[in-house]
């Protein structure tokens, strides 16, 4: 074990949610040493006060952001920014020659137009395209050599993990796709706003950008369109649910044919998977619950067949911030850098 | 005023959550009378143990079901059973000239064929198919005759609520419905299960009976088809959400054609439901919220079209226990006797 | 009934959670008439928008404030306003003749020290001292006389009403009281902060202001300064819980001897607040649930008495934004005007 | 490393959530090697079946309980069972010479009369008193030689924790103690009831147990008396907080003189826990959040101080199945066999 080389890891943006997970995760790896943390409003207060679960165990400062003073002591970055502001951080970082886990939106399109159309322009443009698009189990090979890893969204890592596998076998009609997701408030970040006060937030569901307008919307077409042999019709709407962690998505597709079963759609997750140590396909008859995921980096997936309607329901559960967010870039660093793939990732939550 | 008639009620099953709203309810209703409480496993008790929330308002006892006894000091009795059991009080009460408002789902379905599929054999055969279908909006010059109401499930309300526009005016497909529904803990009644235990409940969400095998899809399909043209073929998935109360169905349509939009389809629901003081289309780009209806007979539904997508989102919220169950079975009351439809109904929830 | 006069309220702060709760209550009035609403930062929008809750019942617009506009509809006014700048919006009211039903702290204290020390500097005066402290329980005779009413805080409602009966009839010793207050989170207003931001508020439970330091401690001792033979040493700590409604106090306190058991202190309790429509003491071994006082304007009490430790434990219950504010600015209107106490303020709280 | 022996151990009663927490903290810990899983109504189960969060970790099943088969394969075991019930495994299990941690009270208290007072008959009265109670940072020396560790309640150890540096430097009066605790739901362990049912558990907090009557009042006197030169006059009551995990203990003491402030405080409890890796004493003016300890071993300490009243209010805050239940046996653990005290049990919980 004292043989593996350690990596210095840097967190830009530590201080909000899904920083704090990354710190967490990467404290705990064996093959990992953080040496800086930064971030923006918070700079020059200690984390202990920042993030109050690290007290005892983390001592430090968080300092501004510098990308120079970043490559002076990590040879990795992980940046969890805003959109937008991220791709800024993220060149000056390459251009020092760090290696970057960028969980922003900014590298995971892989046409310009499309970005600047839902997001607006972009800060790199010189860059755009040039991140690995990092659903690690789409992309193990591509990672292993990449020096800017596009962290997938939070909703198109369930979204793509539970539908991927049945487009790839033409079980089911790209033209038929619907996507009906349900997050935890966290996914809204670490900023306050009616939205996420308690009083307006813990006693309703809601759905938001309902009507297609919801960004991921196409990161998701994006990355499912590579397994269908025609262009995907899919509407995808997210909702916002009484609770702090957790997505679940269920998925609407017709079968392509009347032998398409649920055994069937199991068995090509399975396959699909196979080897994946962060994703578990459920037995029959289970629906998976986000609390079972809560707090680590597992995936849980389920298929039930509607035989009347002729259609699947695909129903897949993470835990955000990990396996969408801070997991999944661990996950991805693990295969980038050659170690085993679940390194500081295979931990249940603590449940209940 | 003075010259309404009153008209003496009975509450049978008053110890469960939808009892304990009938009760407010009628309760506070200008024209009733709250004669008569009945329970099963609570009969003997005092109102005030059992249901803590009208301590110091109900000084009564609860008392055992007895038909005859109801009889003798009601006119109207409001049932709020289990399937199954209730056809057989109902059976009684009817037996003895007494109005029934069953909330249990055993005379909502016009096949019995249907019914013992999903339900298992009708307790009184003979009065299968007596029922008038209570969803006010859709049946109220039925309802002012009925001596027998089947006061509808809290799914089909907000389901059947959101789509019927839309397939009456032939808006869309009826061949591409997905009804994906989220409910709040008090769905599941009042009856402990580690499904509702706070620790197993209050911390994930996921989907139950999906594949269509929840019991209330043939009741929407039955109410559904009225307004199609064609037979529909519809996959309906329900969720449970951590929160106490409220139902927000998405439901997913193809467009009939491309010159659907959203204000078209709000148009169509603002027609379909003028003069129905319980329903309010939300204006474009609201998303209804069950924190917004919660406590309140009100049902809130907002249209959005995903234009790339061809397809409409239909969204509506209600709070089940009240539009869902005891607040649409005094609204059928209200209109079988003649009072103002809104009579007692007309508040809005304590919010938030 | 018809020649019940009718009063004309204007609400002053309405589209925070206790000028809503003031619409809710004021609407149903009735002997009363809405005829103003007025905000600040919602000046100009509609009701429906801001309160969604009231969407098809109430088609107004929210007006910005001016005492004169109020003055010419309305013959009361309810202000929920913050502390401070509550203050001058009542001169300005009073100035035009208006009865002012306060909901803000500028009135409530006697001492102009004491409000400096704990609120800064008060900015009307010369109005200080005009308020009667409106804890309807307490002053029925001074209420029937008042043209400004200070409503009283939702902590000192629940520990007064608790301690009061104790501190009168010399059970426990004044110099002995605890008061450790748990509080729901929108006793923290309609102000989004990360405070009350879901992540960070649902799922833990603190102190604040710990030692003392909190501005309802002088309002708790000047109130019930009046049922003590001597100075009270009195510790106050609030605490906020996951959950939207509802304040429990417990407090404790040393029996003042040997002979003073629970269902002495029940007895107290019950001939203290013999008549009062709001107030229920529970039986013993039943614990206050806010739960069950929840939508409501009802405080249930209760009293154990731990008879090892020669201690009771003194348990209220209330809806902090009901019985704790806008519930008891209703009832102290009523008794004003010579309405039933309970006017409007009977139902209970939708359950659960 | 690699030269530490490995420990065999079996958890008894691994179906309720303390046994998931026991399972999830020593599957992790390098060198305990987890060989037996046995629980009562879940046993011929599989792991994955009954704690869906282990699904992919570990595959094993269930098993009935069996002193000697955990014997063959276990040098220790954990026993989570309910109090009672475990005395007679615990027995069984020390027969055959297992060393046992028993996260019970069967074995916490030492008078018999006081057990049978609050308990009922000791099952297995020849062990009482045999055990070393194991609040870890104050008997670390006893249990390094303990062969069955009696593994402190929830509330004892957050709230022995705050007050006993208090009483140890006679910094307050032990005359004066007053405990009012907060807990989350999973307190009650994975047993459904009406009482924890989401919908009645998730809008309210009340009390539990008023009066001195629970259960931990004793075992908190008896750990406290060590520190107090006279007899101690407490009052515990327990609460049930909307939440599933934490416990916060508010505790009210009159200072022993005028000197003692906040700082005095803060410093006896720095001195106290010096060198306890899971206790952390956070700066003046901070409030413990059991948010902040959620899903961690750790237990965060704040004294306040009320100058005016004279007291001081400690305030503690644990996960109550963690440092309240299997955190602190595994810690009790490492002590016993000399491993690093942290050992599997320094990361943070993953927050928020």
């Amino acid at each position: 074990m004292s043989e593996t080389p350690h990596v210095r890891v840097a967190i830009v943006g530590v201080s909000g949610y899904t920083g704090a997970e990354l710190l967490r995760l990467l404290h705990d790896h064996p093959y990992a040493e953080v040496t800086k943390l930064c971030a923006h409003s918070t700079a020059g207060r200690s984390v202990a006060e920042v993030l109050p679960s690290f007290r005892g165990l983390i001592d430090g400062t968080i300092d501004a952001f510098d990308a120079s003073a970043v490559a002076e002591v990590a040879d990795v970055a992980f940046t969890a920014l805003p959109h937008g502001a991220s791709a800024g951080a993220v060149r000056a970082l390459r251009d020092k020659g760090v290696i970057v886990f960028d969980l922003s939106a900014d590298f995971r399109l892989k046409d310009l137009d499309t970005y600047t159309e839902w997001y607006g322009d972009h800060q790199a443009p010189g860059l755009f395209g040039a991140g690995v698009y990092g659903l690690v189990e789409l992309s193990r090979d591509k990672l292993r050599a990449a020096d800017l890893v596009a962290v997938p969204g939070c909703y198109p890592t369930a979204t793509v993990a539970a539908l991927a596998p049945l487009l790839n076998e033409g079980l089911v009609d790209p033209n038929s796709l619907i996507v009906d997701a349900k997050s935890g408030v966290s996914g809204a970040g670490r900023k306050a706003s009616l939205h996420t006060h308690l009083p307006e937030a813990a006693g309703g569901i809601r759905a938001y950008k309902a009507g297609g307008m919801h960004r991921h919307t196409p990161e998701i077409v994006q990355a499912l369109s590579s397994f269908a042999r025609e262009p995907l019709r899919l509407t995808f709407t997210p909702h916002l649910v009484p609770m702090t962690r957790g997505i679940l998505v269920t998925a609407y597709a017709d079968l392509a044919s009347s032998e398409v079963d649920a055994q069937r759609c199991h068995a090509a997750a399975e396959a699909f998977y196979e080897g994946s140590p962060s994703i578990h396909v459920l037995p029959a008859g289970t629906h998976p619950d986000t609390l079972w995921v809560k707090g680590s980096n597992r995936l849980h997936l389920a298929y039930a067949v509607d035989a009347r309607a002729r259609r699947v329901v695909a129903q897949a559960s993470i835990d955000n911030l990990l396996k969408g967010a801070a997991g999944q870039a661990v996950q991805a660093f693990n295969v980038r850098f050659g170690y085993p793939e679940g390194t500081s990732l295979m931990s249940p939550g603590a449940w209940p």
